[in-house]
């Protein structure tokens, strides 16, 4: 702990009316009420009423980056200081079909720069990288600290669940916004991110900022706020960190589901796959390895096999068969091209909700998933397709699932005459 | 009950995020907030996020109508058609010497209209009615519904204590906002208020906004906004609603503390008392009295003793001595001016703070008061003083309360060479 706490430095309703009321909280006012609310001496009804007040009121670069170190304060945080290369992670804000972590750390790997990837599991539209890893038959996600240290100096990737111990607050305080119509206040996302992503101990961070209809942020103005404000607590934490603003419109890739993107990334590994998930991975690869002092070509590792390498390393050094036929769901279905013409939208949150019902996500977070459950995309936005082609094919355990899927499709497919202007995939870079 | 509760009809972060983003609550959604909160189906954190929402982003006329009625209909509703002349009521928001409702009650009813008023007991630096009625001997707040009737029958007024059963929902509502910061929200004050004063059926009802420093609305703008959505409030529930605003920038009187102001009040139902008492008295009498359809001439019964028969009536209808001696503080120490001069501040806030470090006042609902403590005022803004003389007698109980109290006044008295610019007592009247 960073101060020692006292229960009767500040009263929470004063710090609530000096928020409200438009006014900034000095440092030692944001570290009480972060002790005091992680230790239950700031009761949920004062924290969420906050919540609602910076919501409105916003909290300045200051604040922000002593309310993020607060709750760093509030967990233990890991060192790689002792390993032999440098280190490197990514974050994305979440999106459909988003499985780049997959093919993305063992490739930074490759090129020699280490990865303590600290992932979750995947909430509503948008799937999680551990539940995706978890289709791999034999994997687990859960490492100790020594477990995860000695993998990165052996394998130099890893992919984990975040333990219990790092920004405690955060866990809280993501519930009670949850619960309270408060998750959407920036500083508060900016915070819950970095603050995890700094205690992990990373030396240096590339934000993945997705933008459109698939991704929390819907607005272009508020991901670049967003990005802005993550990109400045990195720095004022000494972590090299780069934000790139990328497009959620349409899925990424031809696939949204746990098993079918493992597959697709393997096929990323082997030198093949969609041509937007490549580019995002070299992207992002580029920008982790410049952010960590390399000017490796990832390209190379992708031709040459050194990243499919450590991918097996990688899997096997958590329990899982990397050769393993992955699972596949017990029943499919096709959905057509109604009419001749061009694809012109394929909506994000529409195959994430239809993946999502086929069994491919969860409403809560304790609900299972299926590993077999999702999509595969056969045409995307710009391509020419005919009256009666399948454009995706529904897979579930589930077959009475079929009819709600396709109702989060209705609306979501259009085909027209012409290709619609679309947004570029790698829409800004914020550093 | 107005409707049946159910418990899945809503989600109470829906309704957080509709108002959050400025959208308007529709009735069955504020019914079920209201009801559900009540019951303890909406958690404390979700109903004060709700509440800084509805702090920054307003209820329009309709949704505050209907929020009021839903706290109404949380608890009982009294009904006094059945008494044989027309009922009216006064509220006052607070202030620091506000005696007013002892002797208006006994004076309106005097005049023929009955009055019903349920009071309530002071906090921080305002003064409750029932703790200045608890000064006199052997006189008791609580009534049950019978024995409020019966009094208002016989004797035509009654102050007592408002039973739990009245609008359920203010009692949880407001004890959440005081801890989360959100007391201040405009029809969040109203619709407290208002569904107290509607559901003890008054059939009248003359609203006293205090503006100024000793007033929980400092500003004019808020003071008007509050008495505008009152008094429509009012007229919504068929009550006829009048409000006036009122200047607290300066105690009411000459006195502020519990026997201190019985004893004053008592001055005035003999026909004396300070001219600003008397001058309030009289025109919230008058609107009383006009909105219950009553021409009678409140200065006449202040003149021919009836109003003092009244008071000595309904304090002996309450097992009180109105002849009884009233109780003294054991201690008295002067504040004297500091130069030759034209009283120019005497802070209505200063004093009301003095007076509660004296013992006058509680800081927490549970704590005791002081029946003799409070503060004699020797002068009123714009009376010429000469150095030495003595501006205030402080009254307590507990001497080494002095030096507190003088430093609440510090800076709270101001003696200049000619008299200030002062807000008129009667600021507006509003319908």
């Amino acid at each position: 702990m960073a101060t020692e706490f006292t229960a009767q430095a500040y009263s929470a309703v004063e710090l609530i009316r000096i928020k409200r009321d438009g006014g900034p909280l000095d440092d030692a006012q944001i570290t009480w009420l972060i002790e005091a609310y992680t230790d239950g001496h700031v009761a949920d009804e004062q924290m969420s009423a906050m919540a609602m007040a910076i919501l409105f009121r916003g909290l300045d670069d200051r604040e922000l980056a002593t309310w993020t170190q607060a709750m760093i304060d509030t967990g233990v945080r890991l060192d790689f200081s002792g390993l032999n290369r440098p280190t490197s992670d990514k974050h994305s804000t979440g999106g459909v079909g988003d499985k780049i972590t997959l093919p993305l750390a063992p490739l930074v790997a490759a090129c020699g720069v280490a990865v303590p990837q600290l992932s979750g599991r995947g909430l509503g539209h948008t799937g999680g990288t551990l539940d995706k890893m978890e289709s791999i038959p034999g994997w687990r996600a859960s490492l100790n600290n020594d477990e995860m240290l000695r993998q990165l100096d052996e394998v130099g990737a890893v992919i984990c669940a975040a333990g219990d111990g790092l920004a405690r607050a955060d866990k809280k305080l993501y519930a009670l916004r949850d619960v309270t119509g408060t998750v959407e206040a920036i500083p508060l996302i900016a915070s819950s991110i970095m603050s995890k992503k700094i205690a992990e101990g990373t030396g240096a961070l590339v934000l993945d900022v997705k933008v459109g209809s698939g991704a929390f942020m819907k607005d272009l103005a508020d991901a670049r706020e967003l990005a802005h404000r993550m990109v400045a607590l990195g720095k004022a934490a000494d972590v090299k960190t780069v934000a790139l603003l990328t497009d959620m419109s349409t899925p990424l890739g031809l696939t949204a589901g746990n098993a079918l993107e493992v597959k697709e990334s393997v096929e990323v590994l082997a030198g093949g796959g969609p041509a937007d998930v490549v580019e995002l991975t070299l992207a992002l690869a580029t920008e982790m390895l410049r952010a960590a002092g390399s000017e490796a070509d990832p390209e190379k590792a992708l031709k040459d096999g050194s990243a499919m390498d450590v991918w097996q390393r990688m899997v096997r050094a958590q329990g899982g068969d990397p050769d393993a036929e992955l699972p596949v769901a017990r029943h499919t279905d096709d959905v057509l091209a109604e009419s001749d013409g061009i694809l012109t939208t394929l909506d994000a949150m529409a195959v994430g909700v239809a993946a999502w019902r086929l069994g491919a996500g969860r409403a809560r977070k304790e609900d299972p998933v299926q590993a077999g459950a999702g999509i595969v995309m056969h045409a995307k936005p710009g391509d020419r397709v005919s009256k009666g082609q399948p454009l995706l094919t529904l897979h579930t355990d589930t077959p009475d699932a079929f009819e709600r899927a396709r109702e989060a499709l209705a609306g979501g497919i259009e085909i027209g005459e012409q290709a619609a202007e679309r947004s570029p995939l790698l829409i800004d870079r914020i550093d």
